[in-house]
Parts: structure tokens; sequence; C-alpha cells
């Protein structure tokens, strides 16, 4: 089954404005077993509306359009619907009913033009909502559907789960896709790919999909089948991958490097400090992101200046002056200082030059030390990043995260 | 003048994944006065994207694709495109001299699957890239035009700005869409709609959209006419505004927060230093994103337990005993600590409860003290978030940039 997602709205073509529902269908469309061959995020306007429910029920098997169904002159998903399947609007009295007690609920009067959101496309199963005003609807077209859901993402969600869900899985016929991804930080995308494509190129299912984010790659295995077997072939490809890739391997599970961390702190009950100067905090708050961050974090350190980094952690002032602060020695001094004033098991340093300004030829903007002392191993690492300078501070946060990992992996 | 986007690429409907390049073209079509109609997200495929190519120029007098202009045999736009506008490809040698010149530049030699690149729709004008090695495409149609861009932003966007923008601005005739938008902070989305909606009212055009966001709220004007004009338009909507909303706007030229806040620091030449508890370097982290933030920022403290408030800060024990760490009287402490440790002009602080744990009845999750202390003036402020844990910390570094500039402006 193939399916299409129409979002609905002129709001969601404003700069800026990112459409989330799309997205949320694509990923729970995929657990099911159907591809999403398409999305489109369409204007308030008949025509347009009209014709993209036109074009993507004439592609796709499954069709689904989020918002348009509130009360007022711009919400016209219903009609453009409804003229699409050229089929007929009638308007729900027990729908109004409805309605108008769920107003009276809040101590309200409902105002006539919210009767609209009672009209039902002719043949449509009405898709109760529980959590708002505007209820959905599910055209059975051929062996497909149409639905129409709610914008709002915590009234679209649960209809999709409840009332969507099942259907699509009795439909789906035992049929699955199923995702797995490979998180891996400290390679580079073409690292990935030369020790992975000799393993992946012999299998047609699942199929592979390398995805390069800042400080991270994602392996994404794509098997169909049956549900058992799927899981088998993603298993016969993902053991050969693990072998090759080693613990460069940071989750399958969807974690996220500060998640990883933070359940291996947890874990072994031990604590880290930060001393960050160009990362100024990013580490920190990444970490302390994570719920309970108390248990494995107590304080950390922006030095920012090379007197703070004297003040704060007694890194002598004549290291300072003699390699510079982006230097393996003033690091390594940082991280024993952050564990020392801290009272840490782990210190953890970052010091580089984040840019735009501040390089040199033998300097350059993207190089960054970083240095580890205590309960993960003394160790120093020099990275020359690329990038803008949010980019390389995002990808210093990476790094340090991946030390501390490997770290406790191999300590 | 009507426009469609096409974002070309399986690898776009992958869970997870964000599309930019459709959102980026929209924000730019906007600036020269053309509005985007849909936005499709296609996957690789011969019968869906010729049906996209097909229903887009239908509907639209300006077609822009992205991506799928690669080597490799998922990279259809070119065919695609050529079929829907019952074209032929003709493979044009000088681009494959070009692209061959392109390989031995970098010491390579092309392998021949890249000739592939060099394929142009009948009648298209080539748009060369300097910056990789997949030409783009001008293919005239009646008045409009549909442009074929690679997929990679360091690549699209120079295209589109040197390439495709001079061509549009000189099919515009004149008349543009002007969007101003007034960023807002410190109040509720319904406060700022209760203060200006009897003023924007009033107005045709502009139009006015108010979006909310975490710790911000946008008001969008859109106004549309001829340049000069549009330009009085949008003045005359934005004066009673200004003067409704005063120095709740922080920002009408695009800057965020973080920004305005550091050119005030550096502007008038003043540090600042933060204590962040629950919000755990992220207020320093962000400010530190600005370049140069070296001018104003030398240290910062995370002091997450109580014993590095102590430590660190100076913050008294029997305070922290008496009233607890998220209180008034601690987080004057801890503004006072951080002004005097780091020797700044400015000393902020920010203790509270993100979440999802930790609070009582008395305290409840979402709860946050600020305080200020030095050259913004001594204040302190009690605000009570709503939200997940990253959102009430992100909302608090809203809050405590927030003060600094209103007391910046004030002092």
């Amino acid at each position: 089954m193939r399916a299409e997602i129409l979002a609905v709205g002129s709001e969601l073509l404003m700069p800026g404005r990112v459409e989330t529902n799309a997205s949320y269908l694509t990923t729970r469309l995929l657990e099911i077993g159907i591809a999403v061959g398409a999305r489109i995020t369409v204007a308030d306007d008949h025509a347009l509306l009209e014709s993209a429910f036109r074009t993507a029920l004439g592609r796709a098997d499954i069709v689904f359009a989020t918002g348009g169904l509130g009360p007022t002159e711009d919400d016209l998903t219903r009609e453009a619907a409804a003229r699409a399947l050229g089929r007929g609007l009638r308007r729900d009295p027990a729908l109004i009913d409805a309605l108008k007690a769920r107003f009276a609920r809040y101590g309200r009067v409902m105002a006539p033009v919210n009767e609209k959101q009672a009209d039902v496309i002719e043949g449509a199963v009405v898709l109760p909502n529980d959590r708002g005003t505007a209820p959905g609807q599910r055209v059975d077209v051929g062996t497909g559907a149409l639905f129409l859901l709610p914008g709002p993402p915590s009234e679209m969600q649960p209809m999709f789960e409840e009332q969507a869900r099942p259907w699509l899985q009795a439909r789906a016929g035992g049929r699955v896709i199923r995702t797995h991804v490979l998180k891996i930080a400290g390679m580079s995308e073409s690292e990935v790919e030369q020790k992975v494509a000799p393993i992946y190129k012999t299998f047609e299912n699942p199929r592979t999909t390398i995805l390069s984010h800042p400080g991270l790659v994602e392996l994404y295995f794509v098997a169909d089948g049956d549900a058992a077997d799927t899981v088998a072939r993603i298993e016969a490809l993902a053991a050969p991958v693990r072998e090759a890739l080693g613990d460069a391997i940071f989750s399958e599970d969807g974690r996220e490097l500060p998640e990883v961390v933070a359940a291996l702190l947890t874990e072994r009950r031990l604590t880290v400090s930060f001393a960050e100067s160009c990362t100024g905090g990013l580490a920190t708050a990444r970490l302390t992101d994570i719920p309970g961050a108390s248990a494995f974090l107590d304080r950390a350190f922006v030095t920012y200046s090379n007197r703070s980094k004297v003040d704060e952690l007694g890194v002598p002032a004549e290291l300072l002056e003699r390699h510079g602060a982006v230097s393996e020695e003033v690091a390594r001094e940082m991280a024993r200082g952050a564990r020392r004033v801290a009272g840490a098991d782990i210190g953890a340093a970052i010091t580089g030059i984040a840019g735009p300004d501040g390089g040199t030829a033998e300097k350059p903007v993207g190089l960054v030390w970083f240095a580890l002392d205590g309960a993960a191993g003394e160790r120093t690492r020099r990275v020359q990043f690329v990038g803008s300078r949010d980019r390389v501070r995002y990808q210093a946060t990476q790094a340090v995260f991946d030390m501390i990992r490997k770290g406790l992996l191999r300590s």
C-alpha cells in the first residue's frame, strides 16, 4: 500500500514555520508497512486544495489530510475533499448536538458558524474527537481510504493511533516494513560507507541508506516481509555491520549521544564535570537536558577567557602563555581542574576556535582540543572540524560525549 | 505569480528528516512577491515524480524542483521533468567537458556515470554550478518557468540568489509582497492578540498573522502593492502597534533575543556572567553562540547542586536550607555571586524545576526564579512555565535574556 499526506493550511507556508504532522504520520505509517510516496503542504485555496486531493487520490491507496477542519472560512478541507471525490456533504444533526454538548460542558453556547464542523462527506465514517471540536472522517475508496484528521498534533496523533492505525493494520495483511537505525559517532559518512558497503551491497532486502548529520552518521536498514521475517532479515545484516563498526555504534534504539552517556554514568554511579571554552556551556546544557541529570552532574564551568581558566580551574598561567588556550596542555589542565574543583569522577574539557574569526595558519577556525581526566581514562584528542560556528560547537559536544562514552566502555 | 516547490528525494521522507530547501525558497520567493501555493516532497519514483511535475506545472506559473540532479540511478528529476513537459533530453558535450575539467581539478578522473549530469531538457538554459557537479536548468514555460536546482543547500542557495532571483525579479513587474516581522518577548499570544487586534483589524492590507513559539510571539505583517506603497502601508500599521506593545518588541530586523542582548552588551561595553541551575548552561551556550562573545562574557557557572551554589557562588547555606534552591532569596544570591566571582558588570541567575520530576504542590514543575544584579538593575522575577523539560528550560533562557534586555534599556 502506498500513501500520500496532505498538510492543509496557509500558515504552514509562512517563513520559519515547520510542519510536523506529515513527519509524524510518515514514521507511523512506515511502522505499519505503508510507504509514503509524497507529502504535500497546501495553502487554504479551494481550487488548489481540490486539485491536490484529486492528484493524491489518483496516485495513492491511502491519503491522509491534516488540518482545515475548523469552523472558519479558511477551513476548506471537507469541501475540497468532497468535490475531489465527486460526493456531496451533509450536515449531521447528531454531530451538531455533540458539538453543542461539548460547548455546554465548558459553560459556553456554540456559535452557529461551528455547525460547519458537522458537515460529513457522503459515505464517510465519522472519527470522534474527544480532545477538540473538529471530528475526523474516513472515506473508503476502493481498497484504500481517505482520512481527514484535525491539525493540532494533540488531537491528530491520538485520532491516528486509536482510529486510523487499527483500520490500516487490519488491511496490511501481516506485511510490514521494519526500519532499524544504527547511530554512529566518531566516523565520517565516507568512512562508514567504506566499511559497510561491501556488507550491505550483498543484501537486497533490507535496503540500506546512510544519512550524515553534524557529529553523527545514521545507517537505516529497511526490510519488508512478514513481521518475523523482517526481524531475521535485519539481524542478518546488522550482525556483520556491528562487527565491522565495533563501538563506533552508540545506539540502536533511537537514543542520542547525551542519553547514552547519561545512562552509562547513572548505571555506574559516576559524576562528570565540564570545563568548556569554545562550546560555552553547550555540552553541559545538552547533558542536563536529560531528566535526572543531578545524579551525574553537580556543577560545570564555562571558562571563556584565559583568566577564568586560571581562576576557576587552576590552569597554570605559564601554560596558557607558552601553548595558548587552544592546546593539548591547557585542555589537559582544564579537565583536571574541572574534576578536582567539582569533586567529580570525570573531568572533561573542550577548548577550540569556533570562529568565524580568531583562526590563524597554525590554529585555524574549527580546531578543537579535548581532554578527559578520571574514571573514563586520561586522554586528549585534537579534531579539526569544518563548518559554521554553531556547527563546530555542536560537533565538539558530540565528540566530547563520544570520548566519555568510549572511555567508560573501555575502562 | 504563483509558485510551487518540489523537493525530490526518498531520503527526505525518512523518519526524522527535515526538508529545508522548500522553506528557504518559500521565504525568498515571498520577498519577491511570489506566493507559494504548495510544497511537495516526492520520493525517487519515475511515475510519481512525473505526475508531481505535471500537476505543479498545471497549477503554478513558477515551479522549483530541488534535488535529484546527481549521477546515480535514483536521480530522476531531469527525466521526469522532461516527460512532464513533453520535451526531450539531449546530452550536452560542452557540459561533459566542464564536468571532466572539474574532476581533473581535484586530481580525479570522471566516471562515465557522471555524464548523465550533462543531460539538458530541450530549450532549457543551463545554470552553471561552481560549488558542485550538478548544473541547474531553467525551462521557460509560457510567461513562467521551471527551475531545476541541486539538492545540497550550499549549492542550491547561491544558484537561486545568482541565477533565479534576478530572472524572477525582472518579471515581478514592480509588484511586491513585503513581509515585516515584529518579535515580542514577555507576553503570551493572547496578551499580544488582545492589545493589537483592535489595531490590525482595521487594516485589510497589510494582513496580520500572529505566530506563537516557546518564549516568543511573532507578528507578521504582509503587504502587497508596489515597492514604495508596501513600505508605507506596513509603517502605517506598525506605528500604532509599536505604541501598544512598547519595549515588549525586541526586534524588527529578524534578530533573535540572544543577538539583541549581545549587541546591547557590546555597544555598552558591559560583561555578563550567568549562574545557571535548571537551565544547566543553556543560557550561556545560547549567548556564546553569537560571534565575538568573548567581548561580553568571561566565564559562567552551572551550579546544579546546593553545594555548588555555596562553593562557587557563595550562596549562604542557611538560605538554601531555609528557602530551598528554587527561591527568590537564593536566585538573588546566585546572581550576586556570579557577578562578583566573574568580575562582571551583570550577574544573572536562573533556578527552577525543569521537570519532569521534582515538583511539589508549593513548587510545581515549571516554576523558575530569576535574578539580576549589577548594571542591568537589581531585580527578581518568578515565572510559572508550562510544558516539557526542554521547553521549560528554553523558555527560561528567553526570559532571562528579556530581563537583561529590558534592564539595560531602562537603566
